[in-house]
């Protein structure tokens, strides 16, 4: 079988990080006997905007939506375009109308990567934040009374349907189970957040009565972020609301050294819309057009695709080949102290596949 | 003037790092000529409920709301009562009732206690966080619709009023304005929550042309997070929602090491009502009994207490002291490497104070 998958560069680095994310790809693909088709769009960036006035064409579900998967590299200028035109108009369009409600994120310390928390060795941390990407504290339910006046006020909705909060929980509960330690952790908030939070926890209940195999606990938020840091080995995965889910999404990858290698997916699980696979950092138009963007984040989230494809050996070699690069100081790039550049970095990837 | 505290030790260890708490008071307040008076009260404790089948008495307002200030241990006894029932009923009636719309919060990296951070120094790393502590996340507006089908789900409301936010963003310019860098940094999710956040980022830079000496700048939550942990020295006073403060008043001082010795402060500025000062550590159950327990955090919430009631040379000498004795692996508790007990390391730090 080929899989056709949508290559989306978008902005700033992303147009660079993305040939190396392909570079690596096709040469998993070729080791692997797998079969990749790329097709490219120029949509969901500052310079199809400039010209067209919105981010996407009014037919891009017809564009994109038959894809196996979408390969994206980065949007968003904040100097040319407010955050809420960019990614309101792409990548949250993505997440809901594609119904990529699992945003899926490793954490996980690299060799070559230097953690800024004391004594930890790459293997001490390990584990998977997996983020409900669709409901929960976005929503746009909500708004304002008596503007301008010392009245004003203003309210938003939390919003936690069944649905939602048992498919991402289904979702968490067999990533756990299928890793060694079979080990899940709850986001809350039951304590101060009063309604939706003791529901989450109501929900979990439920569902870890359907998981017997899996041992399960649950932290509030704010002593859960500072356990990140204390104790970032507690953990295999992780499971939060959208917005509990986007702030350990961010901590987690922190705390092993740099939010700029980690890679995400936001996943349709159900195969009923293609899923996004993207690095976390963004545009980054303060290095853009240098050549010196680190591309492990695009290369890893190309093997999270692989993976999700179901081509789980060939993701894995892409991993270990990036493991092996960056414990090269020669190979990596700049701001991990290394003297490589994007593509010296991707082709280096690309030769350690097997 | 002699000042009257309440004191509610509560429950747990609170009852054991009280005593050590009012001896570093009486020292520092024999010192510098400050007059103290306390009044004790049982109430906000397990045993308390246990007899009265309520945390508080019903005229709790008129034994502790003429009182300049309440010293206060710790509160909660999970396995014996639900946290809804012994936190709801005490310690957030006082920040509703006493409008204690300030909760802060230093994040000090102090001498012999070790980072969990990667070469941070004490000095690196010296901040306070301010949290909205009456409004926003925790409101308990919202409900359940469809319950036990399929369509179940639920809400509930952020609300931020112009008087909440206004009036908590006030206090954090001001507090930055006297501080040596003024420089405040505003926690927001604008990008994601799209009602509130944009709210608080508009009342932010409306109240920032009224500081025109204060630098600010503000990041999302998300990445402020991950900057707590790589860059703990871009920071000097940052201000949050209630959630958001909440997250980071826990975070903030697992990066220096510990929330074991932490302190806080729920203050109402303008004295209407008496502020509670309490370490943020909990009534640890698992401890309790043992005479072990850390009385740092109970001593530094009384030298915030003494600076909140004006007496700042006072306030600071506790804090010197505390510093002094922390430097002492002798005059440490065992948690910290140490092997004094509480009541050796209480008195270490009265003996200290100057
Ligand atoms: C106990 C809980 C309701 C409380 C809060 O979230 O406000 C606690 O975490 C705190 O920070 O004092
Ligand atoms: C850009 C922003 C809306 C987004 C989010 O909060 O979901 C981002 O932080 C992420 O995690 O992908």
């Amino acid at each position: 079988k080929q899989y056709r998958i949508a290559v989306i560069p978008g902005d700033g680095i992303g147009k660079e990080v993305m040939p190396e994310g392909q570079r690596v790809l096709e040469a998993a693909a070729k080791k692997h006997g797998v079969s990749l088709h790329f097709d490219h769009f120029d949509f969901s960036s500052w310079d199809y905007y400039e010209k067209h006035g919105q981010m996407m064409p009014d037919d891009w579900k017809d564009k994109i939506g038959k894809h196996d998967a979408i390969y994206f590299g980065a949007v968003g200028w904040p100097a040319k375009i407010p955050d809420h035109v960019s990614l309101w108009g792409s990548l949250i369009k993505f997440r809901r109308e594609f119904d990529q409600y699992v945003n899926l994120r490793p954490v996980r310390l690299m060799p070559g990567v230097p953690s800024p928390l004391a004594g930890r060795k790459p293997g001490d941390i390990d584990f998977w934040v997996v983020r409900e990407n669709t409901e929960g504290e976005y929503s746009s339910v909500g708004g304002r009374m008596f503007p301008d006046t010392d009245r004003e006020f203003v309210t938003q909705q939390t919003v936690m349907t069944r649905t939602g909060v048992d498919r991402i929980l289904k979702f968490a509960f067999e990533l756990a189970q299928s890793r060694p330690k079979k080990h899940l952790t709850s986001a809350t908030k039951s304590n101060g957040i009063s309604i939706t939070m003791p529901y989450w926890d109501e929900r979990v209940e439920a569902m870890a009565k359907t998981f017997p195999g899996v041992r399960w606990d649950k932290y509030h938020i704010d002593i859960l972020t500072a356990n990140f840091v204390l104790h970032p080995d507690w953990f295999d995965v992780v499971v939060g609301s959208n917005l509990f889910g986007d702030i350990l999404s961010d901590l987690g990858p922190a705390c092993t050294g740099t939010i700029g290698i980690a890679p995400s997916g936001n996943i349709n699980p159900e195969g009923n819309f293609p899923s996004v696979f993207e690095p976390v950092h963004g545009s980054a138009p303060d290095i853009a057009g240098q050549g010196i963007a680190n591309p492990i984040g695009m290369i890893w989230s190309g093997a999270m695709m692989l993976e999700h494809l179901g081509e789980k050996d060939a993701g894995q070699s892409i991993v270990e080949a990036i493991e092996r690069t960056l414990a090269e100081r020669t190979l990596r790039t700049k701001d991990l102290g290394g003297n490589a550049d994007t593509t010296a970095c991707g082709k280096a990837v690309a030769d350690m596949v097997d």
